[in-house]
Formats: C-alpha cells, sequence, structure tokens
C-alpha cells in the first residue's frame, strides 16, 4: 500500500497527511498528485510502481484518469468525481442550517452540484435568504458562488414526491432534514451516505461520524456502494474434492457439462470416475 | 432483475437457463445475447429495459461490450473474459488427469489459455502424449487445438517458483495437483478459483462445487475477486446525530475542516452549535 498526495508550494506534504500515512503504517510516500498520479500508479514509472488498485476521491480530470485507467486494466475504488449534496426539508427544518450545508456542499468546487427538495415554499424562500445572509462571511465565496449557478431548489407536493425525485437524482449525500425521517429513509434506495434530522452536517461525514465519505457521485450511487473495508479485500475461492466426493458429484457435473454441450468438461470428471471404479 | 439470453435455432432459449430463471423468480427474460445484449441494458430500447449493473461472463466481445458500458455509466461485475486455467503439478499429479484438465478448459474458446507448470520434466512429457491420446475422442476438438497453439507449459525449479510465475499470471482456474498443497495454497495471492488436489477438476467449479464460476481473467485476479453474493449487494450509510452528540463531535469536525482550509464546512457545524448554546 502506498500513497500518492501532491505538495504544497514549499514541496511539503501536508503533515496530518503524513502523520496519519505513518500512523496507519504506510511508509510509501510519493509526491504527487492529480491525474498524473493516478497516470503513474495506473502504468509505473521509474519512481513509482505500478499499483493493482487506485483508491481515492478526485477532481474531474482525476475521475476521468481514474476511469482511463480501469480501461488500461487497474481496478478502481468508484467513480467518484465532483461532491453533490441534496437535502429533502420540510416545515420542521432550520434554515439556516439547510443553507449552512448546501453553502458547504458548494465551497468544495465550481463543478460540486447542490440541490434542495421541499414541501414547503416558505422554506425554500427562507433558506435562499439564509444563503444571501451567510455567504459574504465565508472563504471561498467565489468558488460557492460559481457552484450556485448549477444548483436548484425544487418545491414538490410532498415528501414522498422528494425521496422519488432524490433515487432518480442518486445524490452522493442526502441530508433528511425532517423531524420524524424514519418512514422516509425505509424509501432511499440510491445515496451515497445519509445524514438524518436537523443536527447531523454533511461535514460530520466527512471528518468525524466514522462513515466513509469516499462516495459514488454523479448519479453511480444506483450501482455503486461507498468506499469501505470491503473495497480493500479480494476474495480467492478454494475448493478441494475427495475421490468419494467426487464419486457423488460426478454425475452432477456430467449431466450439466452435457447440457452445455462441453465434452471434454465432461470427460475430465469421467477419466477420474473411471480411474476410481478400476482401483476399488 | 432481468436476464438476457440468446436463442437457439429455433428461436427459444435454452430450457434450462428458463428453468432456473423461474426458480429464482426471474420473469423476465430477453431473447437476445452477445454485445448487442449488454448495449440494450447499457443504453434501453423500447422493449429492454436500462439496467444499473450487468452481470455475466461472455467472449471478447461480450466483454469489451461490458467495458464500454462501464465507461457509459453502467456498472459491471467484473471483466470476464476468456477463460484459462493454470495448473500446478508435481511427480504425484496423474498425467491423464492433468491433460483432461487441460482440454476442458481449452475447448471453452480457440482465444482460451491453458498453463502447466511443473518442478518434474518428465511429467511434462507425459502430459503432452496424454493430450494426443485424448484429443482426438473429444467433439470440440478443432476449437481444442486452435486454444492450444497459444498455450505453454514450463518446467520450473521448484514448485515454490511455480507458485511465484501463478502470482504474477493471476489465474481466473488454477489447479494445484499435488499430493500436499496446504503449505502452497498460503502462497497463493492472485487467483480466481483454486482447485485442490487430484479429484479437483475445474469442471466441479463451473457446475457442483457451489463455488462461482464467474471468475476474473487476463490478470485481472490481481485487483477483482470473483462474482459473489457481495456483488449483488449495495450498501448504503446512515449516520443520525444528536443534539448532544453534535456538541461532543463538533469541535474535532471544525478541527479537521479548518486543517483542510474548509471554512464553510466549519460553519456548517458552528451555526448548530451556536444555535444549541443560545437555548439552553
Amino acid at each position: 500500500i502506498f500513497l500518492c498526495s501532491p505538495c504544497d508550494t514549499n514541496g511539503k506534504v501536508h503533515a496530518a497527511i503524513l502523520y496519519t500515512a505513518r500512523y496507519l503504517g504506510i511508509d510509501e510516500v510519493y509526491k504527487v498528485g492529480g491525474a498524473q498520479a493516478i497516470a503513474a500508479m495506473c502504468f509505473g514509472t521509474i519512481s513509482i510502481p505500478k499499483a493493482d488498485k487506485i483508491f481515492g476521491p478526485g477532481n474531474t480530470y482525476v475521475t476521468k484518469a481514474k476511469e482511463l485507467a480501469l480501461q488500461a486494466g487497474i481496478a478502481i475504488d468508484l467513480p467518484a468525481g465532483p461532491s453533490e449534496v441534496l437535502i429533502i426539508a420540510d416545515h420542521t427544518a432550520d434554515p439556516d442550517f439547510v443553507a449552512a450545508d448546501l453553502l458547504a456542499q458548494a465551497e468544495h468546487g465550481a463543478d460540486s452540484q447542490v440541490v434542495l427538495l421541499t414541501n414547503e415554499p416558505r422554506l425554500s424562500e427562507a433558506v435562499n435568504k439564509a444563503i444571501e445572509r451567510q455567504l459574504p462571511a465565508l472563504d471561498r465565496k467565489k468558488i460557492i458562488q460559481q457552484a450556485l449557478v448549477h444548483s436548484i431548489s425544487v418545491v414538490c407536493d410532498s415528501l414522498e414526491e422528494c425521496i422519488a425525485f432524490s433515487n432518480a437524482y442518486a445524490p452522493e449525500h442526502l441530508i433528511v432534514a425532517t423531524n420524524d425521517a424514519t418512514m422516509l429513509l425505509d424509501k432511499v434506495t440510491n445515496a451515497g451516505s445519509v445524514f438524518v434530522g436537523h443536527y447531523s452536517p454533511e461535514s460530520a461525514g466527512d471528518y468525524a461520524s466514522g462513515t466513509n465519505h469516499t462516495l459514488p457521485t454523479n448519479g453511480y450511487a444506483k450501482s455503486y456502494s461507498g468506499v469501505s473495508v470491503d473495497s480493500f479485500v479480494k476474495k480467492i475461492s478454494f475448493q478441494e474434492i475427495s475421490p468419494e466426493g467426487l464419486n457423488q458429484l460426478g454425475p452432477t457435473i456430467e449431466t450439466m457439462a452435457e447440457a452445455e454441450g462441453l465434452a471434454a468438461h465432461k470427460h475430465a470428471v469421467r477419466i477420474r470416475l473411471n480411474k476410481l471404479s478400476y482401483e476399488q
């Protein structure tokens, strides 16, 4: 297991990243990031080894490079691209909290998308006003403004309609900002990670709640799970059949091989069964 | 869950396939196979729905089509292409059994590859003779002969060297035809499915031993597992944080957000903590 991470302008990798790598027992760190890091891990270079599988989120360029790596025969965790959040909020939601969560997701990059769904028209208006109030104080307001240009707010007839919209959108992050979310949660079929109630900001998932935050974006939550311990596990199946076992299983194998028209598959069993009956 | 399967010349899907579909509760079957079936499931047609994930092995064209589907945003099980077997055999192996297993794999298609590794030069010769003896009686001998053209037999210095070769090759199917295989098996790092001992033909794995036989080919066993129940599972993470919980986790989230330079992430926590302290 080795790590690629970009440097700051002084040519240093961030101390928090190096500390974490050391803590995890990763002692091979290369000072490179972006699409060029993916290319190096995909094909190998004089100094960077070729990887079997590449993990980690990134911007549009990194995601595209990982897609090309996949075509070149290297496995990837999942196509995790520009970040997105979808919030379903009802009349119990605090417009300030909803606005803050939308702004937090929008600061990831100009290509981020944030979506608000609500069954309460007044909430939609109150959130817009809260965004205007909160935005000026934020460091990355230019990025946020760019992201907000292609972000949307939709007033639906019911919370059920919000969930149906969300399942079709398949958001990376879904925040359900309602008082009694349990019944709604049963209907969530497509989402990366779900944040329930008014005190579960998405930034908790990024940093502290313990769920993984490398998640499927761009509709991929319809087909992909987020990164988990499973993503690092490779399974090999082993089977050992005894002579007695083959005597029992053999006829099944022969019938099935014959049904598929694969005589040599049947023969590989028959030649063993013949020898066993000759030895008896 | 729906099924695509090619027809025979009478326009019928094989009865065994239809029986199995019914048995599994799959009542949607389309009469189409090959790359065109993959294209239909990837984009959807008037009669065939668009799928979220496509499962199933196939020839070179199907594998290529699945790779293109992956680029178009549809998940696939794994890149399972032309079949292959690698056999590691020592002096205890029966040349007839080894030959039969090589022939069984070779009948899958002209693009199949079969590999024999042994530390016993005489076994290699005996297997070649057994292949010549067994081949004439097999139905698909033309296909087998084409596959054998690009197949190889290698005499190594030791069984350990055989395993090292096998791990570099990462075979779809690995047969370890030795008397005491246990010590060797611990060293297997890259393989799809492993068949242990003299009475475990690969055809048992295809039809009866219970292991899945949709497996990674072409070196992909370095990075991919075979299909398993996990392949059909999608995981969504849920998190709900109470006001007390956010009071405890909040400072950690704020520190981490600040370290990453994401002020709006910190703000989404701070605005909640402020309201909580105001309410108290």
